[in-house]
């Protein structure tokens, strides 16, 4: 068996984020149901962006994110995801590789373009996602090697790619190859639309693969149809990971539940990423061996220094944050 | 003659900022001079972004910016510049259009891509740009239509157009469009490198055709080889506007100096943009009939926005900032 040389192998749908901050009327205007996700055709796109204000264009994706942080961490992670090879699609794979992520699938060169995700920021912080997945739908079971899944201590699945057949397969086959490694396999919610659209689905894969799962409140209630959905997730995975916003997160650790405060941060300009830096936060900690609670709080840490400006990728080498708020 | 419906039209570089933060040694390692624009051929782009850590891209080019700001502010404003007809293209295009500014020169459909700057920003907030300039070294004289131009109360000549002979030529017209119309033409000297390599022309062009100049010590003194350029540089335009960073600006009108101070910043992450953003206020409020010192702190509001956050456009709206700030 090969060694572990990667702390966590992501999984997800590589997108260039597209933001533009906007009032509350756009939201109302263009009929978006701020803070979450909708999927848009290409046509839908070029007539939103149209509408958006100047934009500031930045690699994201869920999981891509998370690796992000992970690496500014300080830690090791592959990248399994598809882009084209355009302006779009040189952007990201630069971008993750300079992170010193691994990224080995290559572009495709035919297909469609590279994914976008239009992110409206409002006034209040929260982003509103309408996301052309272009290549990233494309992704297929080809393109996750098990050998690659293999070396990581943690394959970590976006939810997001239940969007698309093909890719919701590439996601079971990179769960299987990491259990059959011997490895752990992580998973995130994404969106509480994501989780109604693939509710039985969902709770089939987390009983049978997930030994990590991380959502918000509203995620796993829909989950479980609980108002305790953390007992029922502890049920089936070791670690069950609530965020909770500006109220930090609940990790229960096999049944032993640790609450955690959110950093301090002094503007909240876009939550953008919130989530995925939190994920890229804890999965550092675990796989350095930090305990739960030091864990949730790097995740805190990385969260707060990505809601402290526009985007969802660090701006500070989080390494350096971290060292100076929890002296790891 | 058509009434002066714009408050500046300007003539400039048509590039996408692609930004990244690194360290001080990163500049060392690639011998870049910090703080300066330098002109790179493809190639080089290659290797200098291979090198670059994760980035931003923004719209960017300095009359773009002013342009911009002058938007952020409520102005009205139009754009004479050049993008191809791709990815970085249509993002320029729409982000200039998005903040109303007019920009009806069509993209080239062949020639050279949409130019880009790859930009260092330092832990010290300096940034150190790498252009190459694709699209916008293609500016031909027959883009400045003489008509657009008239429509400007002021026209805002980019310095850095001088590193192309058309593009000087494309800049020569539209100041003698100007003029012809009864307009003001504005020049900002951009950068020292940029002044030593074309001193000649610039004195000339200077002399001849500008009305309002902008520039910081170094460049004003590189040009008139003096340690009290504004004298010298008095003598031939009605307002010199000279930018100090963090001590503000000294304005000379027909000979009477105003010096105001920098507005207050609480942190200064980038000053990619901040004599562009200086000079958007600065030329908002005289063509709102403003009078100098309100003018120039209208500049120093909106420098203090762009270098509190990454990229070289406002995030916020300037028209908001400056009123809270100046009750304008």
């Amino acid at each position: 068996m090969v060694a572990a040389d990667l702390d966590v192998v992501g999984v997800g749908n590589a997108l260039v984020d597209v933001l533009s901050m906007e009032t509350e009327e756009f939201l109302e205007q263009q009929s978006l149901i701020k803070g979450s996700m909708q999927l848009i055709e290409p046509e839908e796109a070029v007539r939103l962006y149209e509408a958006m204000g100047s934009g500031v264009e930045m690699s994201g994706g869920s999981a891509g994110n998370t690796l992000a942080g992970l690496a500014s961490l300080g830690g090791r992670g592959g990248f399994i995801g598809r882009v084209c090879d355009d302006e779009l699609g040189a952007v990201y794979r630069h971008d993750i590789q300079a992170m010193g992520v691994e990224f080995p699938v290559p572009p495709k060169t035919d297909g469609a373009p590279t994914g976008r995700s239009l992110i409206i920021v409002t006034p209040d912080a929260q982003r509103t996602m309408n996301t052309l997945l272009g290549a990233a739908a494309e992704l297929h079971p080809d393109d996750v090697d098990a050998s690659f899944v293999a070396r990581g201590q943690v394959t970590y699945l976006e939810g997001y790619l239940f969007d698309r057949e093909a890719a919701g397969e590439a996601f079971q086959k990179a769960a299987a190859a990491a259990h059959a490694a011997g490895r752990l396999v992580a998973l995130t919610l994404s969106d509480s639309f994501c989780v109604e659209r693939y509710l039985e689905a969902f709770r089939e894969l987390v009983a049978e693969e997930v030994d990590i799962i991380f959502g918000n409140h509203d995620e796993l209630s829909l989950l479980y149809e609980s108002d305790d959905p953390i007992a029922a997730a502890e049920k089936v995975c070791d670690l069950v990971v609530m965020t909770r916003g500006a109220k930090g997160s609940l990790v229960s650790s096999r049944g032993t539940r640790t609450e955690v405060a959110a950093a301090p941060v002094a503007r909240v300009v876009d939550t953008t990423g919130a989530g995925d830096l939190f994920a890229a936060g804890f999965l550092y900690g675990i796989t350095h061996g930090r305990d739960v609670p030091t864990s949730a709080r790097l995740g805190s840490v990385a969260a707060a220094e990505v809601i402290s400006h526009v985007g969802a990728r660090p701006e500070t080498p989080l390494k350096d944050v971290a060292a100076e708020l929890l002296a790891v």
